[in-house]
């Protein structure tokens, strides 16, 4: 028989400990700052009715990128490639009951078939923050301020990142009443905007021309603009300029001032309605954004019930990781979570130091036990290649008097202490 | 345009935060336990390529229960049903450079396409605890007190459950050396006493008779026994026996004891080799098993690597949940994670609240800031209802005196405090 392969799925990705130890130190800390903001966590499965992405994901994603087929009973099933929808239907599920507004996350799995390279997995991990219910400037200034507390918990300089802001409303504004673009050149703009950052200036400013015309010049010089005070006068006079101001202002108040102004910013989702973002990580190994969300206020109608303003961004974990990995701001993945190794001096000792074990257990102490059945030396050298903070030898001194020699691996400094004495130094 | 439904795929489950209060404590309480047991994480793909699950993993749950697809590159790809496939392709992945014995645990989502039925979900979460690298029955036993502290954690009571103990070589013994069944009827016995407790006991009788003709009675005398002790001495000699014998003894020595021997114990899976459990909720409810596991040593081999003796068990959710809602073991999940509501008594005041919250949550403290834009009574009404534990009403006098009235919203009491006197009391 052929030997099975040890790979893993393409473009997933195996967690041996070291790796699951990152992981877990990024969403740790992500976890902590959004529970600090008050957001509460939700979950639901990576397995929804295709039909939910049809409507609003954008036909990119879903006709080329996403994990689709068909489930034993007949059903069109999809990976989810973003929790946006899923967590929409969950409101619009329980409309009635649900006291609004509401601040959830969700921390998990994302699908999207996408071609392999650098900050991409088929797999990945997502944290995504959502609030509903709430239409004012209040929520979009309160959601801004969660992705930079995060990369402040990551120890991330606000010098290595920049926010970049714009407002749907205000492209439509622009596209159709300054533009006077038709339904089509807006829909082709819109797009063609989206691939800006991966196509060549010429090619872009070419295709521009192909669907303005002699309006190219007038709508590039709009693209060149990073302040919303250079607008033109026209453009201020609207409602999405002013939402926009005002979110900026209140932004700059609360002592966020690495944000711009980014006309060519368009997120590819077509649920979004008000202002939109991303987070960009500032050097050139980093080129994808950390960061991306927005105001998307008309959602839940796709499922019939009424209106609910929504709010949201999704951050994934790779490209986070590659920036973090990138500025040396990734922990020390060699130290493990196990705070004592038992070494074992004869196996006549097993049941003694099972006991022992139990208890400092009890005393909230990661205690791993050795099974080896190695000698002394061979114990103890496997504890130190593990990472463990601490080692005692058990042996009939140990077990009669109850004294035991704690062994620092760090320092290599031996003390002996009484069970008490063990959890607190091992604990401190 | 047809409305979307908003129902979950059927057979998955939406986590409203109240719900995923009880799976994170749940899992909470388990992680730590296996932390504190030595284990440490790892975590692989939802997706494996669907080779994998052919060599060892059963006929029913291959050919009948896994979500199989074809992604866009045209490999066939599963959705893991269980996780020791997946562990044992990464101990054999890098079986030169890890440092053996290992202890590792896994705590995600598994797919199974069942009927529906209480207990049942095609989408579960699992805990899986398996170690790698030793023999000896020192593992056996090391292994089997993970689960009994996992739910002495979630303050289950010893007489709540039973762990039921077999050995696959045992079986084997029996059938190959004392009853003298060929290797089809070994096959047919094995798989109809996995489905004993799931059918009448005379169709099972019958079909026992179906197989073994006069051998019958013989067979049906050893599954009625339920003390090692009482097996015939010709089994008694047998190797098997006596490891299953010494893990025994070995539970008994640690204060274990809650276990008996079950001769019809078989597991599903091809890949046991040794001892096998399960852990069973003694109640009428529960009648399916919260924990089971064994010995695997040579699965590893259909990667073409060298043995890894492997032992583990498996977890889901759905039981344990069941199991504890039933004996009322669940906490109350309408405590919410946020420790402190922000009341705003003007919009003018948005500024100052959001950088005392900003400043609180340096301080550890989970805040949720109003932006309902609502009256002062529904804002604390709302944080009630959330169930927050307390609230603050921010208006000119705290912002001018920073003297914040404190208000418990259990007992109803308030008090005044200056920002330090907050972190303490909240966080006490």
């Amino acid at each position: 028989m052929k030997n099975v392969s040890t790979e893993p799925y393409k473009g997933a990705r195996d967690f041996y400990p070291e790796e699951m130890r990152i992981r877990n130190y990024i969403f740790g800390a992500i976890r902590k700052v959004v529970e600090s903001h008050g957001f509460e966590e939700y979950d639901a499965s990576i397995m929804e009715e295709s039909s939910l992405y049809r409507a609003k994901t954008g036909e990119e994603i879903v006709n080329e990128q996403t994990y689709n087929f068909i489930d034993r009973g007949g059903r069109e099933v999809t990976l989810r490639p973003e929790m946006t929808p899923t967590v929409s239907r969950m409101i619009a599920r329980k409309r009635n009951q649900l006291l609004f507004p509401l601040r959830w996350f969700n921390i998990g799995r994302r699908y999207r078939y996408e071609r392999m390279q650098r900050g991409r997995s088929r797999e990945f991990w997502q944290l995504d923050c959502d609030m509903f219910g709430v239409e004012s400037v209040v929520s979009d200034v309160e959601l801004l301020l969660v992705p930079r507390d995060i990369l402040k918990e990551l120890r991330v300089d606000d010098k290595l990142f920049e926010i970049r802001i714009n407002h749907r409303g205000l492209v439509n504004e622009i596209l159709k009443n300054y533009i006077h673009a038709d339904d089509q050149q807006t829909y082709k703009l819109s797009k063609l905007i989206d691939r800006k950052n991966k196509i060549e200036k010429s090619l872009f400013d070419k295709e521009v021309e192909n669907i303005l015309g002699d309006k190219k010049e007038l709508f590039l010089g709009i693209l060149e603009i990073n302040n919303l005070s250079d607008l033109p006068d026209q453009i201020k006079q609207t409602g999405a300029y002013d939402n926009l101001k005002q979110i900026c202002d209140s932004l700059e108040k609360l002592g966020v001032t690495n944000y711009r102004f980014d006309p060519t910013l368009m997120r590819g989702f077509d649920y979004y309605t008000g202002m939109i973002f991303e987070i960009f990580a500032l050097d050139n190994k980093n080129n994808r954004s950390l960061f991306g969300g927005g105001r998307y206020d008309n959602l839940v109608a796709i499922f019939g019930v009424d209106k609910v303003p929504g709010i949201g961004f999704g951050m994934g974990d790779v490209t986070i990781r590659d920036f973090l990995e990138t500025h040396n701001l990734l922990p020390n993945n060699a130290v493990s979570n196990i705070d004592l190794y038992l070494c074992i001096l004869d196996e006549k000792y097993r049941l003694d130091v099972e006991l022992l074990a139990r208890d400092l257990r009890a005393n909230k102490i990661n205690v791993c036990v050795d099974i080896s059945g190695k000698k002394l030396g061979a114990q103890i050298k496997h504890a130190d290649k593990m990472g463990v903070g601490y080692v005692i030898v058990i042996g009939e001194n140990e077990i009669n008097n109850k004294k035991y020699l704690l062994k620092n691996m760090l320092t290599s400094e031996q003390q002996e202490f009484d069970f008490e004495g063990l959890g607190k130094v091992i604990l401190n």
